[in-house]
């Protein structure tokens, strides 16, 4: 860690809209980059697909050592290892 | 200003309420934090005030060479020097 490591951390947001997107989610926190993800379009394709996608996202971020929590009613943030989400409140906000 | 030895990065979610949540959001991005705020409560108190708000802040994050976007509806992201926001098709995800 240190500061003239010139890696750029990217906050990428992007919707998820199939299990296949579970993966590009993976890559890019794998990467380091911070992704916040919508995943309206996936509720409304299926409920099922949607809870496991959560549920690989959030076994994930913890084998990673990452953090991962829900922003509002419909995007979740997940994080590489060295970024912590501050969850104020729950993080509801 | 440079002791990114073993610094965690947080990324906090809160509201914006008022003018003076402003410089809440200015001290947290300088100290290298990643701030994603609701403006919702701002909207419905007074436009011009989050006019304001979101004037400073988009001053405020170009000074310091960090990065700024819209997230969604009612959110807008505030990133420290080192942080890009991927805009994929403009970041309205």
């Amino acid at each position: 860690m240190q500061k003239n490591e010139h890696k750029v951390t990217y906050l990428k947001a992007y919707q998820l809209r199939s299990l296949d997107d579970v993966q590009r989610v993976k890559d890019d926190v794998s990467n380091g980059d911070i992704v916040i993800v919508r995943f309206t379009p996936l509720v409304r394709k299926s409920v099922d697909e949607l809870a496991k996608a959560v549920e690989e996202l959030y076994k994930f971020a913890n084998a990673l050592g990452g953090d991962i929590a829900r922003l509002g009613e419909d995007r979740i943030i997940v994080t590489p290892p060295g970024v912590k989400i501050y969850r104020e409140g729950g993080l509801k906000y």
